[in-house]
C-alpha cells in the first residue's frame, strides 16, 4: 500500500486525537480573540495548506462575521510592503512549518502588531516558534509527498477556531466518524477509477464550503496522476471556462445538500446538455441522480460538515487513479516535500 | 476583423480617455479615503473583472499598506453572512454593472457602513447607482463576449486609485503609449500562433503584479480557443502542479524585470530541464533568452507598469490563436456576455 493510501486511512484517528488534545486550548484562544478588537483575519499558506485555508476563509467569514483575506506572501517577501495589521489575527498554515515565505509573513505581521497563530504538524518547527500560539495537528509525521491527513487536520482546526470565535454551533466532534464512514467508499471508488485510467484532463468544481476541496482534488490529480485538472467555483465556471467543455469532457463536482445545491444542479443540467461526463461526490440524492456517476457519502450531515467527509473519497480517487496509471503517488516526478519560496 | 481584435486595438485610446476624463475625480476620492479611518479594502468581482482585481489586490496592498481581501460573493448571497465592514472600502468591479451577486454584496456592504465604489463600463448600470461613487471606464460599449478593453480599463483605475490613496509615484499616464507600443507586436504574435494551432492544454504563470494576467490569459485561452489552460503563480507552480509538465508541455510566462525576475528565471531553468516549451511575454533580455520563445514588449517601463502592456500581446495571441483554430472568438460556444449568479 502506498504511504498516501496509508495516511488517508489514518485520518479518522488523527482527527479524533487533535480534538481530544487541543479542544481546551482552542477555546481559550477563541475567548481571547472574542474579547479583542480584531476585525480582520489573514490566512497565510501555500499548496494544500492554501486549499485548506480557502475552506477556512468561507467558514470563518460566515460563522464569525470577521472579513478574511488570503495573504499574497510576495507582497511581503518580494515587494517589502508593510501592511496595517494592528487589529488583525494572522494565521500561518503549513504542514512542515518551514515555508520560508510563510514564516517571513508571520514575522512581519507580528512586527505590525497582529496576533499570530500557527497551524502545523510540527510542534518544533520555525513557524510554531514564531507565532504567539501554535496549534499542532496530531496526525504524526506525514511521509507521503501528497498531503492528505495534514490537509484535513488543518480544516479541523478551522472548525475548532470558528466554534471558539463565533456563535454558530458546529458539530465538529462528529467529523472523525463521518470521515470513517467515507473511507467505506473505497471499493466503489476503485470500481470508478478504472474508467478514468486514460483521463488526461478534467475540471473539478465546488462552491462555498467545498470550494477549497475543488482546489485540493485538482492539486492531487495534478501531482499524483499528472492529469491537467482545472479548478473552479461552480459559479465562476459559467464565466468563460464552460467553453472548454465538449462531449465526454470529465467534470468532478463536490455537491452537498444545502445552499449551493441549486446552482450545482443547474450546472449539472448544463453539463448534461453538453454531453459532458460528470462525477459527483455528494450526500444529495438529486445531485447523484443528475450526474453521470456519483459517490454517495454516507452519514447524516449538514452542508457545513461535508468538506472533510467529501475530500476522503476524492483522496482515495486520486490515490487509486495514480496506481491505475502506473504512477507511484509517493514519488511524483519533479516534486519535493518541503518547498522553499521567496 | 473580429470584434475582439477591434476592441484590443481600441485600448490605447480608451485608456487615454479615462485618464483625461476621470483623473480629478479619482484624486478627490483618494483624498477622502486618505482622511478616513479605512483599514481594509474589499474587491468584489467575477470573471475577467476578478482577474483585474487580482492585479488590484497586489498594487493596492503594496502601494497603500491597506490589507485587501478578494470577496467571496456567496458568503453574502448564499450564506447570508453579515461582515464587519465599518472601516472598509468595498469596490465592485463589473463590465456591465449588472452582476446580481456583485450588486448584492455592494448593497450589504453599504448597510454595514462601508464606503463603496463601482468600477464599470456602464454609467447607468445598477452597480453605478448602488455605489457611493461610480468610476466609469471610457472604453465605449464592449461588444465582444471576451472582455479586453474593459479588463485594461479596470486595471487602469487601480493605478489611479493607488496613486490617489498611497504615496508611491506611479507613471500611469505613460500606460496608453506603452499599450500602443505593445500592439506593434501583432505580426510577431501571428507568426508564433501558427505553432500553437493544435495546442489543447497549457499552463500560464505570472507572479505579483502579473499574477492577475496569468488568470486573464488562461481565461481568454479557455473561452476563445477552448484550450484547457491552467493558471498559477510561478511560486505555487512548484507546489505540486509542476508534476503535470512533460516534454514539450507548453508554459506561457509573464516575466517582467523587477522583483519576480529571479524566481521566474529559476522556473524557466527547471522547465528547460524538463524539456517543456516556454513562451515568455517579457521586457527582460535574460528571461527572453532562457525561454524557448519570447515576445519582447517594447518601451522603458519598471515592473509596476508592465501588466497592461504585457496583457496586450497576450490578448492578441488568444484572438489570433482562436482564428487559427477556426473558432469565432466573438461567439464562443456555451457562453453569454452577462452572467447572472446568485
Amino acid at each position: 500500500m502506498s504511504l498516501m493510501l496509508q495516511e488517508i486511512h489514518e485520518q479518522p484517528d488523527a482527527l479524533e486525537r487533535t480534538i481530544v488534545a487541543e479542544r481546551e486550548k482552542v477555546t481559550r484562544i477563541g475567548d481571547f480573540i472574542r474579547q479583542s478588537d480584531i476585525d480582520l483575519i489573514v490566512l497565510v499558506a501555500r499548496g494544500s495548506s492554501d486549499n485548506a485555508s480557502l475552506f477556512g476563509r468561507y467558514l470563518l467569514e460566515v460563522t464569525t462575521g470577521i472579513p478574511v483575506s488570503l495573504s499574497a506572501p510576495s507582497v511581503f517577501t518580494l515587494y517589502g510592503a508593510k501592511l496595517r495589521l494592528k487589529r488583525a489575527l494572522v494565521i500561518g498554515v503549513s504542514q512542515s512549518g518551514e515555508g520560508t515565505d510563510i514564516n517571513l509573513v508571520l514575522d512581519r505581521a507580528k512586527e505590525a502588531g497582529a496576533f499570530t497563530l500557527a497551524i502545523t504538524n510540527e510542534p518544533e518547527s520555525t513557524m510554531a516558534k514564531i507565532a504567539h500560539e501554535a496549534l499542532v495537528i496530531h496526525a504524526g509525521r506525514e511521509k507521503s509527498v501528497a498531503a492528505t491527513k495534514t490537509y484535513t487536520g488543518q480544516m479541523l482546526y478551522f472548525y475548532m477556531l470558528a466554534s471558539a470565535i463565533g456563535d454558530m454551533r458546529l458539530d465538529f466532534h462528529r467529523i472523525p466518524e463521518l470521515a470513517r464512514g467515507a473511507l467505506g467508499l473505497e471499493d466503489e471508488v476503485k470500481a470508478h477509477v478504472e474508467r478514468y485510467a486514460f483521463m488526461d484532463q478534467c475540471v473539478v468544481v465546488g462552491r462555498g464550503m467545498n470550494y477549497g476541496n475543488s482546489y485540493e482534488l485538482a492539486l492531487k490529480l495534478m501531482e499524483t496522476c499528472y492529469v491537467v485538472a482545472e479548478r473552479f467555483s461552480s459559479a465562476d465556471f459559467f464565466h468563460g471556462p464552460l467553453a472548454i467543455v465538449e462531449r465526454r469532457f470529465p467534470v468532478i463536482m463536490f455537491g452537498p445538500t444545502g445552499v449551493t445545491r441549486q446552482s450545482n444542479l443547474e450546472l449539472l443540467g448544463r453539463l448534461s446538455e453538453l454531453h459532458a461526463d460528470s462525477l459527483a461526490i455528494t450526500n444529495d440524492a438529486e445531485i447523484a441522480k443528475q450526474s453521470s456517476r456519483s459517490l454517495l457519502v454516507p452519514g447524516e450531515m449538514d452542508e457545513f460538515l461535508t468538506p472533510i467527509p467529501f475530500i476522503v473519497p476524492a483522496q482515495l480517487f486520486a490515490a487509486h487513479l495514480s496506481a491505475a496509471k502506473g504512477i507511484d503517488p509517493d514519488a511524483p516526478r519533479s516534486l519535493a516535500k518541503v518547498t522553499k519560496t521567496l
